[in-house]
């Protein structure tokens, strides 16, 4: 699919694409994608219905565009599963709030997208179905947790899929799998009807195949407005040590990237952020004791049936004491007024999405500049900072003849980030097609 | 003092009272009472000096009234020991959002007034100068924690002074010396340099002699508008079983007003406010980590420092999980969205404040209709829920020939409760002078 979905929804609504062919392109991709294991649920009848009623209403800003659905979102009538054998045979009530906007604006919801089960990790691994696999290298990780919505996107099933990210869940994959993902302002997308993995760092976000696409689909769901292009940014590039510190490929890739950005006429600035530290002490002490809340009544009954490595996250997370989650409270504050300062003086940050390319599953350390790490705390690294403070972030490919790469950018709001994020995506990746 | 604290402030401002005089007569009377352990802070140059200030602007709807802000609440310039050897030495170097209102207002702070310390407990009883002591009878315990200003009060060194109130802190020394007691709802008064005991559920409020008095300063504090009288009020009398657990005394009194207030016009209805076990889980399960987190940083050093009593609730606090405190929010958004319910069907619920009077200091058991049961418990029981849900709350004096009994009434909202709180103080108290 080459087109926007700007596009598509227009050719839908003009009457000259038919969102039933659009829905059947979509489950037949599915199907011959489905070694990948990111669809983990495909409805052919549930999406023809829909693509039907929308071919005769002819309506909505994501007319006819084929969606999948993390399966943590509610979708009436469908499993809501949440990747676990914890709730195998739930089916959802009602659309999540999100969802009903999806399907209002004109969406084709043909499925539910693989996750990291309960949202709980981020490298799409650990599901009651088994890993999902990278599209680009199938016996590479995809990240996660959102890891079926960044694969299906990548694997060119759907142009759109919905995603959450609590610490990078919809970034972490986009980066990996080589397609758009971003993670709008805290309040921007609603989060009813998302099992919740940690109330105060979750967000809903969207991946998709372009900044355009992803702009155009937060704006269609949130019902924010579309501006116009803006001149080179003024960016900052942090003087923390952590985004500097990558695997060679990362760290060549980013370099070039940065400088292509310039010669384009960005202007760069050293900002810094607070320590990575304090942010990752207000995620883990604010995510563990939610995280463990949610699961407060199906974990002491059930504990045998979540995926070993969450299983251990609740274990751990069920110590966490309460006076540091107090903290962890007051911490996330400052360290949201001390961001906004920086941020205020730029357009916006950009960092590496993540220090390393996917790793092969089953991977458990990887090597950066400064030695040998976890695979996990490499993905989460650089992720953490804008669910603790709420501001929007994106992940975008660079190019790279390798292994998949993404550019992070934050910023103050979600009009500076997009705006921002369609610049650069123009410049690195040539989307002159895509105004 | 006879007249009410409006009479006393627009005497001032005419120029028939000399808040010199007030001043003076106020200080006396502190150093008459010095046994009882109420004021822990005198300060009479201050006093005369703010006193002479106010002679000299005659302005303010508080113009002249002498004051004690209880020590855990900042005045620029007096010691901030929160009754604590931990907080020796310190002084406050500005005052405290309320007291600066109170200030703005005219209002001449003579000195501080006792808390248990750190406000952590409902005795009034651990401080390290020593326990405040009821001035109905020296022997027994003032109920805390704003022991000193309640018993100043009662005592009539001020006719206002301030409290706070976390889970009764205000309410309960109210009932047990005789006085009014108002915490207003959760925003109506600033918390701004009051040091917290639980920022969830602590609110500022005042003791005063009579419900127009406590309602005048609560008004004069906050800006709130003055409104006419009610007529006989609906009342919701609740069929929960703990508000008829009482003492025998407490039991006769409350029964005796109840059928007073019905000869007087009142409508009763019964009504069930959610289950008292709910109520103490939030209210625990909040207050301990935000304790714990309020004292994390002396507490590892100088647990040694600390009264017997607060040091064990500090150790129990710390062990509370995270996960029972983010549990605990979501219960008392539950909890609010349930009582508002309730309170919306009636003009107030009436309960007994505390179900027994004044224990003896160092009583640590007492009886009620159900048997025996700790002090602290009873002392707690009926006061928890406000705190939990925000809305306001009062203690009046019912008229008994026995030890102080205190009547508590609950409202949707602060207009509600001081309309209906005035009108059962006349038909109670006879306050007839006090319209």
């Amino acid at each position: 699919m080459t087109e926007t979905i700007e596009a598509v929804a227009r050719g839908v609504r003009e009457g000259r694409l038919d969102p039933v062919e659009l829905a059947e392109h979509a489950l037949r991709r599915a199907e011959e994608a489905a070694a990948l294991g990111c669809v983990v649920h495909l409805d052919a009848s549930y999406a023809l219905r829909s693509a039907r009623d929308v071919a005769r209403s002819r309506q909505g800003a994501l007319a006819g565009v084929p969606l999948l659905v993390k399966e943590i979102i509610e979708v009436a009538g469908m499993p809501h599963r949440c990747g676990s054998r914890v709730f195998a045979g739930r089916i959802a009530d009602t659309d999540a709030e999100v969802v009903q906007r999806a399907r209002a604006a004109g969406a084709v919801v043909i499925g539910l997208s693989h996750t990291h089960e309960f949202a709980y990790g981020c490298t799409g691994t650990s599901n009651v179905e088994g890993p999902c696999r990278n599209p680009r290298d199938p016996s590479r990780m995809t990240g996660g947790s959102s890891s079926g919505s960044a694969a299906a996107v990548a694997a060119g099933i759907v142009p759109l899929a919905l995603g959450t990210d609590t610490a990078g869940s919809v970034r972490i994959p986009a980066a990996l799998c080589g397609v758009v993902g971003v993670k709008p302002a805290r309040e921007t997308l609603p989060r009813g009807g998302v099992f919740p993995l940690s109330t105060s760092l979750d967000h809903v976000g969207v991946l998709a195949g372009s900044v355009a696409d992803a702009r155009y689909a937060v704006e269609a769901l949130s019902g924010g407005r579309r501006t116009g292009r803006i001149g080179p940014p003024r960016l900052g590039v942090l003087t923390n040590p952590e985004p500097h510190d990558n695997a060679a490929d990362v760290a060549v890739v980013y370099e070039q990237t940065v400088e292509r950005l310039i010669a384009a006429g960005a202007t760069t600035v050293g900002v810094r952020l607070p320590e990575w530290a304090r942010f990752t002490t207000a995620s883990l002490d604010l995510q563990g004791p939610e995280a463990a809340a949610a699961h407060a009544e199906t974990f002491p009954l059930l504990a045998d049936d979540y995926q070993p490595d969450v299983r251990e996250r609740l274990l751990a997370a069920a110590e966490v004491p309460g006076w540091r989650y107090v903290l962890a409270s007051q911490l996330a504050a400052a360290l949201t007024a001390e961001t906004d300062q920086v941020l205020s003086t730029v357009d916006a940050v950009v960092l590496p999405t993540v220090p390393i390319t996917a790793p092969l599953l089953g991977a458990v350390h990887a090597e950066v500049a400064s030695g040998r790490h976890s695979v996990r705390d490499l993905l989460l690294r650089n992720n953490r900072m804008a669910n603790v403070t709420g501001h929007p972030a994106l992940s975008l490919p660079m190019p790279t003849p390798g292994r998949p790469a993404g550019l992070q950018l934050i910023a103050a709001d979600d009009h500076r980030l997009f705006a921002v994020a369609e610049w650069v995506d123009r410049i690195i990746n040539n989307r002159e097609g895509h105004q």
